[in-house]
């Protein structure tokens, strides 16, 4: 049991036959094709040579066939920790020396031995302080980023940066210096895709091809695009006038090693490691929860986060760099119909075969090609609408957007996200320390209590009832002791406060000692104060305490009962002038 | 009316009388000769000349009584933040330098400076996350690591350092360099002050001295054992045996002058000067509002900031270092009779002439006598029972005293505190983050629903009701949406989900998508989706949203609303085999 939980493959494999066999294969085949062009790009974006973004895609995806639990989820380099990678690495060696590749892949080892870390403690719900709005300010700020680092590409100029001022700078002192065949052969390949992506199914369609042919063929235009450049280039000798191109790569795959290791380079990739793990587990789980609800299959987050972090181990030993699940694949893996997590095993089988086979040819392939993949790739990124849903919705959930993506366009992907969780943890928490209150009174005709200023309530004079909506804990535990003492001051001749805790989730100790400062004080004006509606986990703390032992009123287990209790009482002892009002109570 | 919230003096001066003034003068007479050798020994543990504590109890004193509220705090040099004071400048020059000193005065400005923000911005609440353990176990650990500083003043040795091991290393280091005069000095000092605070006050009585007398020549008893020791050192020319004495001390008051700017000086200093406002504010708010509470009187917070912030920019001004409301002599103070803020202004006359006049003879007091001075101030300070009541209510309570005291002890004030608040937050974010929920039932005879684990309630079957214990938002939404679904799991042939939102005092943006997205699993489900007691503030954000419009289920005023809805729809098209449970509802 314990085995299978931590070896998924146990599970799926036992039940592996021919249909599913074939249904992995064809997923693979469409993949691989689609993830040839796009893993040289992303590892240009990310500051690499080209052939790591093939090496990232092999072992990568035989160790999350072994431990994810996602029938879909496409492993590999994507856009956004591409370019988290390249600003992390960036800060610490210069593009194309040694020191920069091996960087990159201690990155991906800390990476991979975080998420298993956090999988093996089960720490997942770190992730869940990535709030949506937050992701979506990052993902549509980093697909900004992503895109403008990509002119310097299409127009053959050279632009450095990673945030947007840096590049806009970077692009306008050297727009002088554009090279009209890579301009060229950017537009070209910048047409055809879009072309591809937006039209040629339709065009195929009206020729009468069959959907599923039609498809396939869609999927295979971005590799087409780059055979048709890699001609264009070798025909009329792009290298030779200024064009950039991919150069020799070395053939086959690296030998298996371990990163080199360095204390200072490790310290200084501590914390961006971490802001890739956070955001590629929320980006992947994202993904895989949503196709594997379309199935009503079930994703363990962490087991995935297990998956995930032997994914990066495994791209650390493979001469790599930090991978996660991609969006656009898996959607695509998922309508081809992949069937299990060995769709990623034979995906990588054909990346592997493709590297030893492409690489001869990759030294022709011009970068402007692979700057219009990963324009086109990065668009579907960026998404403003979100802005205008959160305005609607909530001026806090804007704020954590606009901080968000506004930090991360100015100051950084690291920043970026890292101003945003803080911006919408402090938010929670200035909330959480102002909590509402609402003075209550009787629904007539229930056993229902609800805010004076909203409904049509009945209250009996000398009984205040508050209602606190929040826990009670240090932050807020200040705010209640004055909003009950300037309750209490508004309310001369009270005899009795009830305090109804229906909202109240925990009372920490300083929130007790509020309390009974409260409490004492309602002693020494004679007014007694009331309990009603704690909840269990908030009743077991409170047993025990001299609050509970010294409490002038009772606990009630609703506030309705707490109303007849205190008129009971007065019924007993009546009060000059409060008993004409009880008929209200009961 | 707007004046006289920022000049409260404005409005008690009005009602000053002949009878406020007694009794603010006799205050003061007593409070002068408590401050005085308290201002010395504090301004020696912030490694300042002992005359600068004098200069902080002049003007800081004096701008309290124009802008504070509280008649009864006194305001001038105080231990814990001596000890900031030190392990922040500690850092940045060296004891006895002219570096040293106007650093001292620039933490004052920028705490000053602060203060008076946070108070014109009304941003009281930030001392709020300060929890009562945090405080309590930072207080502690303070006095334990000024006490052991005083250990080397004491023996005539030299210690160094702000934390409790690299003190002790130095004890041990030198203490085979014991001065033998020094710690005769030292511990007839400390002998007689523990004498004249345990002892003095019945021996008097006993020799039937009226009460009144016998008090102030209590309060006295440490003036005393200053001039004694003074007198001692002078007779046996104690310097001449290598005594450690307070030596030359300017006469007279300084200039009034502005510190010297520097930008990297400022700069380090921001977040001790943070911290030691923050400390300073929440220690002197605690007392001022205990006292006023047993007058009846009111504090203003906000008001608080702005008067402690004026006394931190006077003591920047006249020579000081940072000041706040001191415990011990605030409770004399208020003891003494002291009626207004004008006693604090009578105690700075007092203090101003005692500098005119003691500073010829200050050069012959011993340091020891200083430093067993503080040892006694500070001993009241350490209360460990903080550690038991915490354990017993809560053990999230406990680790943050615990954290908040090893940290101070081991790493220092600054890194302590930060410690213990950060660690609060994280636990109350981490609780929110795995909320409690509850599936309930009716109370029979009621209309209240209550907990089916921990009360006998009916249930009927088809109806989930679950009552989530906190507020929806990011950390928890993903929570929300696998609780609902395993629920839903483990109870087939559903018909219809109630939420009761009781304790859902919010419902943030990320929330929201998850009650969509369980909302679109229920209804694939067939199974329909309903909210009970909704409070106003979060059903106004709801109105509007998609989420409302497609709502499969209602919204119910109340839970035993929601189930009698649910029950009069069953009967109108009563499903197989739940007809003969409806009885229960009705």
């Amino acid at each position: 049991m314990q085995l299978k939980t931590y070896f998924p493959i146990l599970d799926w494999g036992r039940r592996y036959n021919r249909q599913t066999l074939t249904s992995d294969l064809v997923a693979a085949v469409i993949v691989t094709i689609m993830l040839i062009p796009q893993s040289l790009a992303y590892a240009l974006l990310a500051g690499l040579p080209p052939e790591v973004g093939l090496y990232a895609s092999v072992l990568p995806l035989v160790a999350y066939a072994i431990f994810g639990t996602s029938s879909a989820l496409a492993v590999g380099p994507v856009a956004v920790v591409s370019l988290m990678t390249a600003a992390a690495v960036g800060r610490l060696a210069a593009e194309g020396t040694a020191d920069y590749a091996s960087a990159a892949i201690l990155l991906a080892l800390l990476s991979g031995a975080m998420l298993t870390v956090m999988g093996l403690f089960r720490l997942g719900f770190i992730a869940n302080f990535l709030s949506h709005p937050v992701i979506s300010g990052f993902i549509t700020a980093s697909g900004i980023i992503i895109a403008t680092s990509q002119v310097g590409g299409l127009l053959g100029i050279k632009t450095e940066g990673h945030t947007l001022p840096q590049l806009a700078m970077s692009i306008s002192e050297n727009i002088g210096t554009v090279n009209w065949n890579t301009l060229a052969v950017g537009a070209l390949a910048l047409a055809l895709l879009l072309w591809i992506r937006l039209d040629l199914k339709n065009w195929l369609n009206r020729f009468g091809l069959p959907k599923g042919v039609a498809t396939i063929i869609v999927r295979a235009g971005p590799v087409f695009v780059v055979f048709l450049t890699m001609a264009w280039s070798a025909v009329f000798d792009l290298g030779g006038k200024g064009v950039a191109l991919v150069g020799q790569v070395p053939q086959g795959l690296p030998m298996l090693s371990l990163p080199s290791f360095n204390a200072d380079t490790m310290q200084a990739l501590l914390l961006p490691a971490l802001i890739i793990s956070v955001i590629g587990f929320v980006e992947s789980i994202s993904v895989a929860q949503t196709l594997a609800a379309k199935r009503r299959e079930r994703i363990d987050p962490n087991q995935e986060l297990i998956g995930l972090g032997a994914s990066n181990l495994a791209a650390a030993i493979g001469g790599g760099y930090p991978v996660t699940g991609g969006f656009a694949r898996s959607v695509v893996n998922f309508d081809a119909g992949a069937a299990t997590p060995a769709a990623g095993a034979f995906t990588a089988i054909g990346i592997a075969g493709a590297t030893l086979l492409l690489t001869p040819f990759l030294a022709m392939l011009p970068k402007a090609t692979l700057a219009a993949t990963i324009v086109l790739a990065v668009l579907t990124l960026v998404d403003f609408s979100i802005l205008k849903r959160a305005w609607n919705y909530s001026k806090a959930d804007f704020a954590a957007v606009a901080i968000t993506l506004v930090g991360t366009l100015l100051l950084g992907v690291e920043v970026g996200i890292s101003l945003g969780v803080g911006a919408s943890i402090l938010v929670f928490l200035y909330r959480s320390s102002q909590p509402h209150a609402a003075v209550v009174g009787q629904v007539p005709g229930t056993e229902h209590y609800r805010n004076v200023e909203r409904h049509r309530v009945d209250t009996v004079p000398g009984v205040l009832s508050i209602r606190i909506d929040e826990s009670l804990y240090f932050a807020n535990a200040r705010y209640l002791e004055d909003l009950v003492t300037n309750q209490v001051a508004a309310n001369p001749g009270l005899t009795d406060v009830v305090l109804m805790c229906s909202a109240v989730n925990a009372i920490d100790m300083s929130a007790l000692e509020s309390l009974e400062a409260i409490h004492g004080r309602l002693s020494d004006l004679k007014v007694r104060l009331h309990l009603s509606e704690v909840k269990g986990p908030v009743m077991d703390r409170l047993a025990g305490t001299e609050f509970l032992a010294h409490l002038s009123g009772q606990i009630h287990l609703s506030q309705h009962q707490a109303m007849l209790a205190i008129a009971e009482r007065r019924l007993a002892r009546p009060a000059p002038g409060v008993r004409e009002h009880l008929g209200v109570m009961i």
